[in-house]
This record gives structure tokens, C-alpha cells and sequence, in this order.
């Protein structure tokens, strides 16, 4: 089972509207909900290719039901419904669903409005602060969590970024956990937690050009990237927009990318390059193979219609297409 | 005690932006949330000026709840919590509280969100389009809204637009239900459903100059307003922004507007028109005092800090300067 951790989960709402002009009135013409938040983007990502996935972090409020609920009826690859596990994630998790083991909160689920413009394609995205987390509940997920570490859980991914109350070293704690327990912990966040965090030797990070530059004080990418791995990560995996991605090892440097320039909506393609390298590391993928599924999956989301999903049939032709070579000296 | 009804209530959010950007990504400031819908608003000023008020109308889903959970929670003007009525509208309403006889839909209660640019001051607003209404949902809201018309209903407004699924003839039908009651009804809405509800012969309409026009084809606004009678309104007061409002009835037209311009939010100015129009109905008040409350309560809208709200010292302060003067032929 792969573990994905959304501290700050959302109700992503997409509004569809003919043209967005600031300071008049709308009529949305087409309204979609999902559950939202890299780590729930990212077991969608895992479920589709097979994985069996539990979401943990928190979910409160009307919204967090509404959270739930959708997450609950997700479709899996087959187009089965999921069922939603407990709060404590004692529920045992099939291949290819979601299963819910998120904490209760106080607080409502934050919501996040991304406002399409039919004219331009563009999105414009509105995204909520998101809850105050008590103390308390702080303590019952970790609870949770560790009881998930150690419930054979393959590898873990922590996601995104922390809602208001946490302690900003709250990922770095949880990278702790997942080494004391064993399993491989990826961590995918930015400023300050992802400093800290890194302080903690995660397994792997994934920043994007900006994240990791903001981190190291180093904006060219291979640099900036081994600066991370000084810092504490054993691996680093860089998104470098059309550039494709960047990997460095303690055995070396790699970078791929799909051959054509792709157009599309970005939103979720760091997403998808996450459940892309989480996937290939519990297969037993070399590195090389790993990065190239990141790659494939990132560009596939890119060309999905619906932001956030992923184009399987794009992702199994650009799979063998794309070229992954050594770079810098290792 | 008045009653209010909203076919297409909504769960109001309202975002601060530092400022909005079209097609980038913006973290809200400050999330507000408040039950929405132009008849539970009037609802709101109602209470807030001391009437008993029932609101009925459709709510459904979890943003319905939410809705509900605001109403119940929504102070009286003495601080006090309001508690919901059931769906059946059964629960003797109390002075200056609004009671919740809002009729349970399968569909979940549309949301609007307003996002307001700090750096500007000017709002963009996101209305989504609201749940379809099942024909049985609509039969249930028939008999309580007759129900309610013969349970000590003084007045009742209907307003705002129609939600997916109603027949374009729905506020004709409730403005003859409340004729046959032999209850004084106000409407307030636009285009085809106030064209057939002009038909049905209401005591009141309250357009603003554009929907005036739009249903009489005449843009002068006594001649639309004295055309709005011909078809069917015993009364027409129409809303000319900072012109103030015009009121035409079977014994002459009168003008009214504060003397200075003001400069503030318009939102939810037209909805306290209407709750000025009706509390002055139930307290027996001659028609130019009525005009000069709506006038006075409309103006204190525009001024409140709050979108919607009232500043209940300027409607003091205003309320005795508000000039109404015999315009026309009569």
C-alpha cells in the first residue's frame, strides 16, 4: 500500500465561465467538484495505474463531507465505486481505490476556485488559507499516521502545504517517522517546511525550479539540486517545466523530457510526476525508469481535457518515447 | 409575521484578493460565508429591524446544510441566536428572528462567490447556476408555501430568479395563491417570470430601471412603471440607483432620494428596498413613508462597510431627510 499525506486537503471547485472580466457579474456555466490537494491528486494519479492508496491528513466541515463523499465515489480504473475506510484506516485498501484515512477536524476543508475562461483557456485560481489545526488534532494524526507506517504501508508521500496552527517543522517530523518505521518517505512541499524537512533526510524530494532555487539560494537547476542533496535528500527530482526533469543520486545525473513541446493545462502534472516516481519505486523500477514514468505521466496530465487527470492513452504512447540521459558528472 | 421566499438561495462566499489577477494564482485573504439569495436578505433586514420573518424557498445538499447552519446561527439585533424552524414551517416565528421553513432539495444549493480586490475596492462576482427542482420538490414547496400563507402571514415577497427545472410561471402561480389567501405580495425578479408575474396582478413590483424596461420595452421610467401597472401591478416601485426610487399606485407617483451621493457598496441594496417596502405595509404606514424608509434603508446598505448589511446609524440619521415628492400626473 502507498501512502499519500494531505495536511491542507481541499474541495477544488472549477467554474466554467464564456469570459472572465474582473469587477462584473457571472453566470458559471458549468460547475465540477473533486477532492483536492497534492496528496489526494496524487493516490488518484497511484489508483488509476493500480496501486492500492491511502490518503491520510485532515478533513473537516461541510466541505470536508463533501470531500469525503466525492472521494468515497470515486471511480477506479475498472469504474467501481470505493468505499470509504474510517478515520483510523483500519479498513484494509483494495488495488486501484482510494481509501479514506483522513482525521477529523474542528475546522472546515478549505476550497479552492480555479475560474476557467472558455475565451482564452487560461485559469484563474482562488485558493483558500484552509483551517486552523489544534494541537490536539495534531497529535491524534500523528497517531494515525505512525499506526499507518506500521500497517504495511510501501512508501509514503508527504504533500503540499501546511494549513495555519501546524508547527512549521511538522513535515520534518514526519519524514523522522517514516525512517524510524523503515519506509521510504518523498516530500513534496516548499519554502520553510521543505527546508526543515529536508533537514530530516527524506528519501526523495521533487521541487519545481522555483521551490528548489527558494530552498538552495541556487537557481541553476543541477547545482541547486546537489545543494539538496548536501542538505539532506538522498535523491532530488527537479521539474523543469517544458525542460522535462532532473534527477540527482548519490550514483549520478539524469534528465528527461518528451520529445514535442506540449500544450495544455499544466495543474496536477507535478502531481502525476510524484504518483509517477512513488509507483516506480515500490515496482523496484532502476532510477532512470522511474524518472522516465514521471515524465510521461506529468506530460499525459498536461494533455488531458479535465485539469488534474491524466490521458492514459497519451501516457502509454509517450512511455516508450521518452529519452532519459546522464548529464553533469554524477 | 412576513414571509420571504427564495427559489434559488445560495451559500454567499466572499474572497478578499490583494488584488485580482486574471489567470493567476491568488491565496484569499479572508473567507466569509452567509446565507445568500435576494429573499434572505430581505429576511435578514427584517429581523434586523425587529420583524417576524419566515423564509422558505429550496435548500439542499451540503452547501445547503451550511446555508441552514448560518440561518440558525444568524444573530438577532440583540446579539441573540436564532434557532431553525423545520422544514414544515411549524415553529411560531419570534421577533426579529428568521425562521428556517425551507423546503429540502435532492440538489445541492448553488454557491456564489464575490471576490473582492482590496486594491481597487470593486467586486467580481461567480453565481453558479443552482440544482434543478424535481416537479414532486416543486408540489412539496406548493403546499408549505399555502400552508404558511394561512399560518398568520402578513405580507409576502417573492424573490429573485427561478432555479433550473421551475416553470417559467412559478411566481404567477404564487402571486395567485397569495391573492387568494387574501395576502399583500410583493414581487421581485426579472424578465419572463416577471412578465408572467405582472399577469397575476401582485400589490407590488420593485424592477430597477433596466428590468423595467426590459419587461415594459419602455426605458422612461414613469411612463415603464405606469406601462408595468397596465399589465397587472397594483403598485410599482422601481429603483433608479442613485436617482433614487420611483412609486407609482392607483393615486399618483412620487419620487424620493437622499440628498447627497454616496459612495459604497451597492450589494443587496435593492433587497432592502423591499424589506423597507414591507415593513412599512405591515405597520400600516402611508405609501410616501413607505418609499422613504425603502430609500433611507437602501441608502444605509450602500454605506455599510459589509456587503449586504445595513448601517443602522445612517438609516437613523437618514431616515428623517429623505425628501418624497409628488412627481407626474398621478
Amino acid at each position: 500500500m502507498i501512502l499519500t499525506v494531505t495536511l491542507n486537503a481541499a474541495l477544488d471547485l472549477t467554474y466554467r465561465v464564456p469570459r472572465l472580466t474582473p469587477h462584473a457579474s457571472h453566470r458559471v456555466r458549468d460547475v465540477s467538484e473533486r477532492p483536492g490537494g497534492k496528496g489526494l491528486n496524487v493516490a488518484r494519479v497511484l489508483a488509476a495505474l493500480g496501486h492500492r492508496t491511502t490518503v491520510t491528513g485532515f478533513a473537516g466541515g461541510d466541505t470536508g463531507r463533501q470531500l469525503r463523499a466525492l472521494l468515497a465515489g470515486a471511480a477506479s480504473p475498472a469504474g467501481a465505486a470505493a468505499p470509504a475506510g474510517d478515520a483510523e484506516g483500519t479498513t484494509e485498501p483494495e488495488p486501484g481505490r482510494v481509501t479514506d484515512a483522513l482525521v477529523t477536524t474542528a475546522g472546515a476543508t478549505r476550497r479552492t476556485v480555479g475560474v476557467v475562461d472558455e475565451h482564452t483557456g487560461d485559469t484563474t485560481q482562488l485558493n483558500e488559507p484552509g483551517p486552523h489545526i489544534a494541537p490536539e488534532e495534531w497529535q491524534t494524526f500523528l497517531r494515525t499516521y505512525t499506526g499507518l507506517l506500521r500497517q504495511g504501508t510501501e512508501a509514503v508521500a508527504l504533500c503540499g502545504s501546511l494549513p495555519p496552527g501546524l508547527p512549521v517543522g511538522a513535515y520534518a517530523t514526519l519524514v523522522k517517522e517514516a525512517r524510524t518505521a523503515g519506509v521510504p518517505v518523498l516530500l513534496d512541499t516548499s519554502g520553510e517546511p521543505l527546508r526543515r524537512g529536508l533537514a530530516a533526510r527524506p528519501d526523495l524530494v521533487k521541487p519545481n525550479a522555483e521551490e528548489l532555487a527558494g530552498v538552495t539560494g541556487t537557481t541553476e537547476p543541477l547545482r541547486a539540486a546537489r545543494a539538496a542533496r548536501r542538505r539532506g535528500a538522498r535523491a532530488v527530482v527537479a521539474s523543469l517545466g517544458s525542460d522535462g526533469m532532473l534527477l540527482v543520486t548519490a550514483d549520478g545525473a539524469w534528465r528527461a523530457a518528451v520529445p514535442q513541446r506540449l500544450a495544455g493545462n499544466p495543474t496536477g502534472a507535478g502531481d502525476s510526476a510524484v504518483a509517477g516516481l512513488l509507483s516506480g519505486l515500490v515496482e523496484g523500477l532502476p532510477w532512470p525508469d522511474r524518472l522516465a514514468r514521471a515524465v510521461a505521466l506529468s506530460a499525459a496530465t498536461v494533455l488531458a481535457p479535465a485539469a488534474g487527470e491524466f490521458d492514459a492513452a497519451a501516457y502509454a504512447r509517450l512511455l516508450p518515447s521518452v529519452p532519459v540521459e546522464q548529464t553533469g558528472t554524477g
